[in-house]
């Protein structure tokens, strides 16, 4: 079993450090919020008092943290990891940043020896909790097939996507295609709705042809067509439209960096945008349902 | 075994004829095309001369046409079967037409005393000739259910959707969705391969996220994906993008008419025009994946 | 000075009506609102008890009506105005609706000898008033050259389209692409001001450049930059967002009958579709500003 | 009058060089062009040997470069203008960058007490040889003011669109409504087209309608409707697709840094994009109304 040090206990990273534990490893933990801490300990991690400590003496760092300029100093700051980490630690970042970022901090950590992937997550906080994420990794095939036991406990599935920042990149194209998936579901929903129909037998009928996919499938946005989705919960939990539109960001900046054409992506991009500006930012994704409502004539 | 009548030999109902008669039903076809009545007489059909014979002395008439007007006219024109069918014979009509026509036929023809049930298809050429077309049926659940054993001769799944039209409303509400999968399944391997990732190995881990769907998973519209797929086969045979195109059109009238939001139907439908007028009609729909292709920088 | 009968008296067809007077012909007016025919009294107009009698004895009658229906049943019901219309008398319709529903009306009173113009507006209330609406019209040169005289004491500029339904198509033309340039203007607009400028100079620059357009030079969508128009006062008057919607509608409508694609056309039907859903129906259509704000970070 | 250097002579810096010396001023221009320099030899500028000898001696630098990258190393590599320009020389950067870059670089000289200001011009290859060009300056007022005279001998109008790097902010901000105005315009002639309209006559009526916009109004799409415009001839010359397609990719890169919401920005992004992959990035940006065609039936 490992030494894991663990930075960031927000609603995905405590439920990971503890799964950790769980899993047998021995982790010392770090994050700015005292309650986190707690709840960290409690679930039997050690604590320790910075994010340097916490990187130190250990097989793992694994880092779980909001966004780009979080990554970017915790790990190459004047005080930031890098001037710790010793060359046999593999260092493991989970959160959901651009590729580019992902690339800059892997190759500062590369020069001076020490490994990096970057290893964003799929599943949400459930999946945190039920110990069932996909971990999609970039790097190199072998600093991959080093963490491969400490994501185990962590998940389920495990991808290497390709070199440094391709699991960044593979992260938001899932996510990208995510926002289309649930915006064409509920426009069919709402649109047979309209006619008549009702959302059940409708769902099942697609969920049974071509139209099958995983948000009809298994996240309706419709309330009441299934139990236990964040729709018949008052879209309460779930993926937040806010974390769905800062991933919908990274896509498009990635499609402007690369000249790629991404119509649908833009146009939910846009839609997750005014949704949250209308104030459902912190409603699940699957809201969006309510935004393709007909009329009421 | 029934008295099967079937108008409307072209390919897709050229090979459900042949499968009606494999079924063991005894089947009396008519068309306009000799070439299409021949090879329905070598697959164990009997010829007749006309729409209306073809309609005569049968337990079901089943018509399989190209569009609203051709539905309206073999059934309700001077010399349509309205004028000859009888009370005992049901008529299903797999035609892919718009609720409107399709409750407009069905009432005329209630009036008259026959009962009429919309059936239109899900599967393509392939599932035609497979005998695994899905089979989404409106109308009275009598009718429906006495429909059953003919569509199982031809088909796998049969749905009944709803009233009389529901089995237009949603099969166009399958197409429109399937639309949308397909474009945001194309960008985001674009944007994937954009980035350098390989598209089996992007393609493998959204089919294991949230980004898993029906044109992903077994569709998939980047060449060299999949085998036994129209990508990996110039984008030949499958499903036309002129017939997409059609279908997305009946779909934004049923939206206009019932004052659904469809943001994303209605953007495919525009792509889908273009792409037709660019020139790609007789492609499979697949094809809009080199639609959405980054500038070659 | 001619003899005119008027039928629909609402915020449009009451100041118009008034105008006629005003330039001197003599008014005969129906309307279902007991206020709208006291007010078209006081305004000089003498009421009538029906549609059909105030286009009897009449040189010209004049329609201004909500949508298709209406002016179908006004026209063509059992006991429309098809039954009382004399050959000697030019129907003018200048309600917004189909082109469809113009030319049908149209060809059945041709049938029987008498002249129609369809002959929409553009201006709204404020140019009803003010006397400076726009007519677009459709049909025969002679036609429209005999309406110019009655025309021109309701506005200012007098166009002839074409055909018969012409009129229409264009009025749909020219809506749709005002709706486009004031979602475009309002996006540019919140792109410079999420950057620090000052609306009133981006407008200013705007308008002397590339960008002018109608919303940005004389219809300002974003408060403060202009005096006496509907966003420096609440969004109140000019021109509703549902009835913008209608429009778009009609102009879908037209594109899904001819095969053109209308990208932008369906993006903004849908977005002042959602606008109007999410309670802002009522509101004139450049509240579309506030749809675009961006994220308050 | 003043000294001034000049860096970068291509379609738009060399007629821009020119009509400074027209306008008096003494001119030392550099290019990487042989070719670009004997033409602004020709025009009576005088050659130097390098960037740095060109901003050596002047009252003014003004530089024309393709993207913020040259901007960048132009100004601020180790051999850069910023190693030789003397404090009473005023930098006026007229390429077309990101608002970033602008705020970058005139930081950077700033610190050196070096004044610079950004003046991203409108008006195109005809407007800089006409000497009619529009400048969009952003700095401080006393720079803006200082750089007048230069800038009138190059161009009509000059305006002050706020602090440094707002030139360039509204110069996106115009280029990205300029792309929904053409693309809007398009698709409402190409419906009218196909409505049997005549382009002129639904482009005269929409002109005096609230249609009325730039495109429409001097710079149609529609081939034939007005003289020389690129689209009465063959979409040769004008403002290329690639460059708008650049300038939408500006305009989205400060939409996302803003959180702006631009449904039709990205759309118009992502249409111009394809229309420059599918072979048309040479054209003028009005080609964009063959990408609206309707389908030929």
């Amino acid at each position: 079993m490992a030494n894991v040090g663990f930075i960031g206990l927000g609603n995905m990273g405590g439920p990971m450090a503890a799964n950790l534990v769980k899993g047998g490893h021995k982790v010392q933990v770090f994050d700015l919020s005292e309650a986190a801490l707690s709840a960290a300990k409690e679930a039997g991690c050690s604590i320790v008092s910075s994010a340097t400590e916490a990187a130190t003496h250990v097989d793992f760092i694994v880092t779980m943290l909001p966004a780009d300029k979080h990554v970017k100093s915790v790990y190459l700051a004047d005080d930031g990891l890098i001037t710790v980490l010793s060359k046999d630690t593999l260092a493991i970042d989970c959160s959901t940043i651009s590729a580019e970022t992902a690339r800059f901090v892997g190759a500062a950590l590369k020069e001076k020896g020490i490994d990096f992937i970057d290893a964003p997550v799929s599943g949400g906080v459930g999946g945190a909790k039920a110990c069932t994420l996909t971990f999609i990794c970039g790097g190199e095939a072998g600093a991959v097939a080093r963490a491969r036991d400490v994501l185990q406990a962590m998940g389920k599935n495990i991808f290497h996507a390709g070199e440094m920042g391709a699991g960044q990149v593979a992260k938001i194209c899932n996510n990208m295609l995510l926002s289309v998936l649930m915006v064409g579901t509920s426009e069919a929903l709402q649109l047979g709705i309209a006619h008549g129909l009702d959302p059940k037998v409708l769902s099942q009928i697609m969920a049974a042809s071509s139209g099958s996919n995983w948000t009809l499938d298994v996240y309706n946005p419709c309330p009441g067509v299934m139990d236990n989705v964040p729709s018949s919960n008052g879209y309460q939990g779930g993926f937040l439209v806010d974390l769905m539109s800062k991933d919908l960001g990274l896509a498009q900046q990635a499609a402007l960096a690369s000249g790629a054409a991404t119509p649908m992506g833009a146009l939910t991009h846009n839609l997750y945008r005014s949704w949250s500006q209308l104030g459902h930012g912190r409603e699940d994704f699957s809201s969006i349902f309510n935004y393709v409502k007909p009329i009421s004539k």
